[in-house]
């Protein structure tokens, strides 16, 4: 039950409020790549994808080396969809699916998995939200059986929703008013996006989530909670006839939803300043400082943006190979942490991050001077293609990781899909990755990272505001 | 035809997003307050309010000084309200009201206006929409009819929407796109207001105007155009038993429209940080500073916050006479212009700005700190009674040519209807006024201007960015 707009970065000093998970995560697809990496891989099936006939649409990862299923639901609805006024509807509904339905009383779906030594899940962001099992194979038509359960069955009553409301503002009590990190995070956010959704923090707004009440959830469960607008992904130890069958036998029975307008946000601005939002608080001992723009997406972008953002990001800032780290940490010790992500899959708009945090009694505004000194020389300088290779190199690993990963796999499958991409996007990504060129690297760090756009936020102990 | 959002406030360097009307504007009202003044009055009658039996609500301002009458339709809709996505659709609307009608060709109102000399006017602001005449009185009758006849029977085809829409878009480039102040301005209100539409231009974005169509207005149009959506104000040289019968015979005859949900639009969040926007161009010739906060409104005030606001704003930056133009420009000589203004005729929220432009060679932050240090000094030192009554007085005074205007006492019965209040809330005002005490003043400026939580716009030339 987390929603995963405030994970933290790797060593950043500041919660993003990205799709962390997706950058992470975003990875490999299959065999015909896997063979050209000259990596070893295991006998793989091809991943199926289809519809059942309510509209559901079904993917199936097979994975034979272990006995073990990863059973997924992605539903396309996310924070930012939701009603104006009601933020936080999402991810509290993503709590409520965990209540009683009409078949099974609450908790019944989770001690079964518990006695069967599986795991679960759930998460809730801008574009989707997820509910996931790992469990033996032999378990999979019960998971199936649960989920397609809750889908339509739940007993949304007053007494259901009061408590669980009160888990929600105390979630957010703890992880974003009691965090100034998370709290600087929502407001950059709500600063870097003028007009589209995504400026709204995925968990909501306090005082519009004190307000939810029986009404909106219904209303948002029988909107959005149907097979035609879910994803199943299977990814394990079961062939897909297998999963056509039970999927048919248990999500099959539940009915088409109503058809639903295409997902059109509003979408940005020409944005035509620069913006700089700052947090002081006395339980930040370190100051740090994060430069963001908006950028396009992997659903958005054109002619091979995206993938030139997301190597942009590891040249720039990704690990400690990177230019940013090498220099500010590395070579000149100015900084204890820097360094840059992208979150590519998003279904609109995305945005790119760059950030650090001084060592010892290093002035920030040194860290930030050298941070805006890195990008300004791949502007104007470009990348090698060394460095190019390098990164792609070190890509195509992390990928080889994800895709060991069985619910790696489904992840990425189900946030492509959920993001308006296709099997075959995931499939032909590590291929667009290898076509981008130095050019195209340097030329969408010159037309996205502008500095008279940027929005910078800067998080400071009492003391240094007080200069 | 103009949507008020984008005026200029008196000497200050940047445009308003705010609804500079109404701060002009707002104002006294009748006999009982005008008498304890010692000014000399014509004889006046009370104000009467009515409701005509389709839920169209009717002022009546009787001023019988000379044999003109100001005509105004009010209707309760405004940028806020649009629907996502749709921006620039109230403003858009505005402008289709002067096309034909089923009974009248394109033009035809406004030529019958010119014949008896006339004058007529539009404008769009967050909160509504409004139509206004000023013509003989027995011209009134006329002017009823053919504002009755366009709320209803207009003529909308793509033939009429397209070209309009090219009208608006020019609009915008010429007042917003070609303008580095109201560039600014709009990026200054989209960072002030976290989730509040206020945040969206009245002219809309862009991007969001080029796609409206002739759907969006049309449901616009079935949804808002209705007589129990609308105030009719009519001031001048006329009985109320006069406008009745005619408002009957004219805007009686229009059906009631649906009836519509409270307007309620999503709020602001805590506010916990400090952010500035920054806007350099080639075009800007002398730099300026704008710094605002969120305040409360008159309607959504508690307590006499909203009046003290106006106070505030008086003493700390109204005129030649408050202390930020006694200290910047008249004393320290720092300052080419300097002021403060609070919009307070607002349905939600509303906003607080201080702002001023350096004289001469003197630097920007110099100007910022002077600013700063008005505010902090009646933060902690307050205003002096004497300072109050004076504050006070100059209100009054303002007040008094307000209300020696026919259409600005109807603007100000307009705007306050519009935006929630009464006519008793026009007619309290004054004594509400006088009822402010220093102490309320020194609160509401701690209270609110917090420089913690404030937003600041710089406008820049090229040359000053550059160091």
């Amino acid at each position: 039950m987390n929603f995963n707009a405030q994970s933290l970065p790797q060593s950043g000093r500041r919660a993003i409020a990205g799709c962390l998970l997706l950058v992470a995560a975003f990875a490999p697809a299959p065999v015909a790549w896997a063979e050209t990496t000259g990596q070893p891989q295991q006998q793989e099936q091809q991943v199926e994808n289809f519809l059942l006939s309510n509209g559901m649409e079904v993917v199936v990862i097979p994975d034979h080396r272990a006995p073990i299923v990863t059973h997924m639901v992605w539903y396309k609805i996310g924070s930012a969809d939701e009603p104006a006024g009601k933020s936080g509807i999402a991810h509290f509904f993503e709590h409520l699916m965990f209540k009683g339905t009409s078949t099974h009383e609450a908790g019944e779906f989770g001690r079964k998995i518990a006695e069967i030594g599986g795991s679960e899940n759930a998460f809730t962001s801008y574009d989707y939200t997820a509910y996931y099992q790992q469990v033996s194979p032999e378990a999979l038509e019960t998971m199936m059986s649960f989920e397609a359960d809750r889908m339509r069955n739940l007993i949304l009553t007053d007494q259901v929703i009061g408590p669980e409301r009160d888990v929600i503002l105390e979630e957010r009590r703890a992880r974003v008013d009691g965090n100034p990190e998370a709290l600087l995070s929502e407001e950059v956010q709500a600063t870097l996006y003028q007009n589209h959704p995504y400026r709204i923090p995925v968990i909501g707004w306090m005082h519009e989530m004190e307000k939810l009440n029986r009404d909106d959830a219904v209303a948002f469960y029988d909107r959005y909670y149907a097979p035609n607008n879910a994803i199943l992904v299977v990814a394990g130890d079961v062939e897909p006839a297998t999963v056509r069958t039970l999927a048919e036998k248990t999500y099959g029975d539940v009915p088409r939803g109503p058809d639903l307008p295409p997902r059109v946000r509003p979408q940005e601005p020409e944005q035509n300043t620069k913006r700089t939002v700052t947090m002081t608080d006395e339980r930040v001992s370190i100051p740090s400082v994060s430069r963001n723009w908006v950028t396009p997406s992997y659903t958005s972008a054109e002619n091979g943006e995206a993938e030139a953002l997301d190597l942009l990001s590891e040249i720039l800032g990704g690990g400690t190979r990177s230019r940013l780290y090498q220099e500010l940490v590395v070579k000149n010790r100015i900084a204890a942490g820097t360094g840059a992500y992208f979150s590519g899959t998003m279904l609109d708009s995305s945005s790119f991050t760059v950030y650090g945090a001084p060592h010892g009694a290093e002035g920030l505004e040194k860290v930030e001077a050298a941070i805006e000194a890195e990008i300004a020389r791949i502007i104007s300088g470009g990348v090698t293609d060394a460095e190019l290779d390098a990164a792609k190199d070190r890509f195509v690993r992390s990928m080889i990781f994800a895709r060991d990963n069985q619910s790696s796999m489904a992840n990425i499958y189900g946030q492509t899909l959920a993001t308006g991409g296709t099997v075959e996007d995931v499939q032909e990504w590590p291929d667009r990755i290898r076509a981008v060129t130095a050019d195209q690297v340097q030329a969408v760090a010159a037309k996205y990272l502008k500095p008279d756009v940027a929005v910078t936020g800067y998080l400071l102990p009492e003391e240094t505001a007080r200069n």
